[in-house]
């Protein structure tokens, strides 16, 4: 089917790339070729069943498997070990079928055609997006977001930062909000005016190279019939549709300064798809997991106005970053630890979250004292920790975060070797142990959260992590609803975003060199006052190129998109 | 089996008339055979699969279908016109069940035998009712209702009056509360001492011409044990048998001039079970929807004391009310919009919800501007619509609602072309846009509402009406929980129903002509002052016949029942 | 599989006895098997369908059965009828499978060899454990625990009275609490230090003779990762191990003098599985149950410091208490009703909770007034009930519970014959019946509620039957978390034992005759001043040793317990 449409499709000139597939994810099937399949994939990683028994622990209620043939299928499993290496196995379908795809894709493009995917917003965590950009040219992203008065600005950015880091290049918004969402029509909510213009350049100050919505039209008929497009059911303009139309005009315009923009940051959040899921089959909360924490240190860095990338285990030089938040790193190799650890040691600064370094890659805890190998660079031990019945406050409230001076969720019972103290409980039995520290360890540290921090709690502990220690510049003076990303222009000029997500008119002190608004063309000198109408931006290009940066990473830029 | 039954019992000469089944609805099956019934219908209705690949918009998402063999059958579906197209049939499949069974026992049936069906009370969306009593002599419903101090008359009145509607003559209760309902002891609420009386006279002011109990005794075993009769497990007479006895000795007395009471309505509202499922299958809120709205509006007439008919789009004469009251009429024909624009045109007043026009009866939208072939009627047009995050006020509360001036849910972006706005948002966005609209169209009026209304809204909204407007008779004068329920007596003489739905005594004037206390056979003056006991009634007939109306409708009374 | 293990472990000298199976119950499958199992069971018990049609009630919706091979299998069944018979059959199948395990165990155990079953703590409904009970020579248990500020003493004593009552004798904890309980991660409460120790003296107090713990160490991989043993994953000491070590040594140094402790109770709890069922089929709320009611009368006797059996149906001796408390008794045939009124006649105190004596032991409802057998020592009778929408306070608050005061849920609408009523509902319609009501019968009372109370109703109307009245001692006033025990040691020596569940410490006068305090080997003399620290106890042994009693239960104890 793929050779017959490429066949009839490739020399078309209107063809620029080929998107192969729409959000392909595995569905939980258990079918029997997928437990073929499963069986097989064991047989290639493990080679025997007496080695699953052991790693996985079998043994235990009676479980061992004599043989293949006797292998239990997923359904009504409850071992950890197993639930995890058949999540890794549902992620490596999708890889492999994408990167099929795209062989035979390949085979007929022009050399000017890209070849993409594109997933939803957010992080999936079924598919394992990184290891599939490989295979493809350019990152794509269907981020659908929240508008009128629940437009806030991270959600967008979560997304955009994500398809970036995915192949540290620009990316393309392949479909977003037209008029509204949803499969039926509770949820209508179409923008008010300025917004889908605040989300357009949005994503290009996330490094988005490309802009499209899902779709053209409203549909009359079909499931689809309440995602509205840019036109309503009845074809004619519309004010949504005005609005489409001024975005297109400006781009037209301003187009060739505004895409290759190049993020620059400091900060990387390192994502484990293996702990989500490890932690999922052993929750410590019904609300709280793996990724609603990784959500929080996301949003503290947005709310701190500190541009961060995302980082993945297989990933060769994260190294690079100055400062790295881990998000409870439950499940990881040796190897794995080893690296933070040596990062930490060569003049890293990680911020490490409860639960990190405790079971290995199957799931399997360790026989040593948690952290296990991080025990050294973390610079203390634990053999207990407690579910925190109740929310705790942190005594003395170290962080000045008043009234969300709080903990909860989870308490691990941190016996101090070398590391200091940042907070303990201000509990009758747990003020025994520390909540927060911090252990020296070669040129670096490590900061390590014990427990589940309120949000507030989390933004005052990242802000005091050394290389972000005194972040109280310009851009931490901006006013809250008033985001900044800086970055680079494809001639290498810094160029910075200034997006208003509110519907209230803001100003303030602009603080680089001198510069040019793009979207008016007036020039802004050091120190003038910006203002941005509700729902609107500023985009702030500099007259002189920066100086050349010879670590800079090398950016891949799509084909056909220039 | 009925073949049997009926040879069997046909010349009894305890038989009055026949039930044939018992509240016979369909099962959602989705049966081979009732996939195979469903391919035959579409078939004779639509010919052929291209038309319904046209219809439905099959095309989107690959699900184009080639021949009727690969018709996909309801499980997984997600096309609402598909969805709309199998409740029809699901629907049909009970009316030619019931119309089959009808038609044999019609063979057997001696001439003084009636032919009935008996429905749950409330409005039943799996069943067409109204189709169905074409092919009876009778109405007849099995209704439950709260009792002790949930006891309220309007789920009574809202059974009864639709009910009556669907042959438009007096109906039978075949079933309703004796003791207690329900299939376990949660639910065991006997009523108060009046209660089962105050009931069952509330059934003939809607023109019940019988009222039965569900059941004679209580069971001793088996699913039903709690659903409980008029005497207890013990047999022995009790507290609520004792009740009964008194009415049974009273309708024996008054029966004669009880029986084939008329009520006369000038309002009626539009059911269209179409749009139930049409909104359903697209809802645009989880607990608001088409019957919410329907009951609301009900509601509203009951505490107005305006009594009221249902009609239905197949029915060929309701043009004859003054006043319609019309759901959002999601779904809808040409021909079922352009007869309520015709309705208005010619004089009369139609009050419509949002939503109506859109669709059409395949829940197709229509390519062209909502509320499409209502828009020159309702003199305006819209192009977007939204969801209301939060309740929203309406602008200097028009009319004065108070606390209760509240729109919520949904919210048309209403164009005004001709029409006059009678209500506009308290919001910052929306406020350009009005919220409820009146047109004058050829000699009528069509007041719109954009907007989910508070109850009292609606309420209100409703009492300004044009021909209901001014609406402060005694009539509306009377006590908050006594219902009056005005008609005619068989004879032809006015009558009324004074019905107490409180635990309180109440007094008020009677404002009519000269009548007969019927209950106590009371002579009852004008201006006449009226008690009534705690669960109490009154049923007053005036002295003097009525003077005949041209117009008035013909009635149908059943066979058997005299 | 049995007759292998024991013939390769009989022999081994570290083996005291043989747990047979663990936790065993059934799994309401509805195999093919189970089903044809059933229609044996009823070929046996009941010989025809024709008679299960009638005692069941099949005629009813026409579900009369023709022949045993037409017999309805358990899905869908609505009968409660057939639902308690399957759920009489389901329990008797366990009985079965461990009766005949424990016969085949025990051609093989060597005479100091014992034989048990473990079951978890709290009271379970689908094992029939006083049945299986008879076939082993000990009971056990695998109770778990809330610890941290939840920890309260009622739940271990609840279960620890109950394995006792199984064989009127001491029992063992075979697996309890280590660390920490759960499947996952969400419920890790680690003990505060002391609760270990005061949860293994707790159970020591209510008549065990071992206590172990789930289990040594904390497993590595697999589905109980987290339920954590005395030692973690690094197995190194720890200090809830430290904690297990000290109770290990005063153990070795005290054992001899605690094991075979015989606490001494006059009321009694009677325990009806059928009524459990019977009840959860026909349920009057969806919160308060059989069991919740059973438990709260538990609770009441705790708070009350008066020690408790259970009884079960088909106990013989029941009659030998004063006191005994009879949750909804809804499921009974004439014979345990009759028990029940020959208790009261010759002297027996009996609090009875509504529902009791309505139903036979088919679920039929009796063809007689309420409480069928029940009337003449109840003194009343009933026709009617009603659910209560809201709760009712108790007019004049007759038990002085002050907020307290209030019923709810049910109300059975009494008819007093004989009875004195001690408090009616505060209510315009309900006020007319008693609420609670007392009979003196023969030499006895009966108290009887109709309606459901709050717990410190419930406590109060306990305190207030005959035998109970008064109650206001040295136990009744000891600081309220201080629990106490009485009974004898092996040697015959009256003990107690004092348990301080709270964090906080505590002191009392000791009112009883001079003693040892054992752990300590203090001497304590009358009216003497006691400390316990927080989460501490005391035991006192008294000097001399009790006088006989030849009214006193013979105890068994195990084999190979000492």
């Amino acid at each position: 089917m793929i050779r017959r449409l490429l066949e009839h499709y490739k020399d078309h000139p209107a063809i620029i790339g080929f998107q192969i597939d729409n959000e392909t994810h595995p569905n939980s099937s258990n079918s029997r070729s997928m437990h073929a399949g499963f069986i097989s994939y064991l047989k290639e990683k493990f080679g025997s069943v007496e080695r699953l028994n052991r790693l996985w622990g079998f043994v235990y209620w009676g479980q061992l498997v004599s043989g293949w043939e006797d292998f239990p299928s997923r359904e009504g499993i409850l071992n950890p070990g197993y639930k995890l290496e058949w999540e890794r196995y549902q992620r490596k379908t999708v890889t492999d079928f994408l990167r099929w795809q795209a062989s035979i894709v390949r085979e007929y493009a022009r050399p000017h055609h890209f070849v993409t995917h594109n997933w939803p917003g957010g992080l999936r965590t079924d598919v394992d997006r990184y290891e599939i950009a490989q295979y493809l040219d350019v990152a794509a992203v269907n981020p659908y977001h929240p508008v009128q008065d629940r437009l806030d600005g991270w959600q967008i950015h979560f997304t955009g930062d994500l398809a970036r880091s995915l192949k540290r290049a620009n990316y393309l918004v392949m479909e977003t909000n037209a008029q509204t969402i949803g499969w039926d029509s509770r949820t209508q909510f179409p923008p008010y005016d300025g917004q889908l213009r605040l989300n357009a350049y949005s994503h290009l100050a996330a490094g988005a190279n490309m802009v499209a919505y899902w779709h053209w039209h409203s549909l009359h008929s079909g499931q689809e019939t309440y995602w509205k497009g840019l036109l309503s059911h009845d074809l004619e303009p519309n004010r949504v549709y005005e609005e489409a139309a001024r975005i297109g005009a400006e781009l037209k315009r301003l187009g060739p300064r505004l895409v290759g923009f190049e993020p620059r940051n400091h900060v990387a959040i390192l994502v484990s798809l293996d702990s989500y899921h490890g932690i999922q089959f052993m929750p410590f909360d019904d609300r709280v997991n793996y990724l609603t924490i990784l959500q929080q240190m996301y949003r503290a860095l947005y709310r701190l106005k500190v541009g961060v990338d995302f980082v993945f285990p297989q990933q060769k030089d994260w190294e690079r970053y100055r400062v790295l938040l881990v998000p409870p790193l439950y499940i990881a190799d040796d190897a794995l630890l080893g690296r933070l650890v040596e990062f930490v040691r060569r003049g890293g600064h990680a911020l490490v979250a409860f639960k990190s370094g405790f079971a290995d890659e199957h799931s399997t805890v360790r026989w040593q004292r948690a952290p296990g190998p991080l025990r050294a660079a973390a610079g203390f031990s634990y053999q207990e920790f407690s579910t925190l019945a109740e929310p705790v406050a942190l005594k003395g409230d170290p962080f000045g975060a008043g009234p969300e001076n709080r903990a909860s969720v989870w308490a691990e019972m941190i016996l101090p070797e070398t590391c200091e103290t940042l907070a303990v409980y201000d509990h009758h039995f747990f003020s025994r142990y520390p909540a927060i520290t911090r252990n020296r360890y070669g040129r670096g540290t490590l900061t390590y959260e014990g427990t589940y921090l309120s949000d507030t709690l989390q933004e005052k502990v990242i802000a005091n992590v050394p290389a972000l220690a005194g972040l109280n510049g310009a851009d931490q003076r901006l006013p809250e609803p008033v985001l900044v990303r800086h970055g680079a222009s494809r001639e290498g000029r810094p160029m910075r975003y200034y997006l208003n997500y509110s519907g209230r008119p803001q100003s303030f002190e602009y603080p680089y060199a001198s510069a040019t608004e793009l979207l008016s063309g007036a020039p802004v000198r050091p120190n003038q006052m910006l203002k941005l109408a509700p729902w609107d931006l500023a985009i702030l290009e500099e007259e002189a190129p920066e100086v050349s940066d010879g670590a800079r990473t090398k950016q891949a830029r799509p084909r056909g998109v220039q």
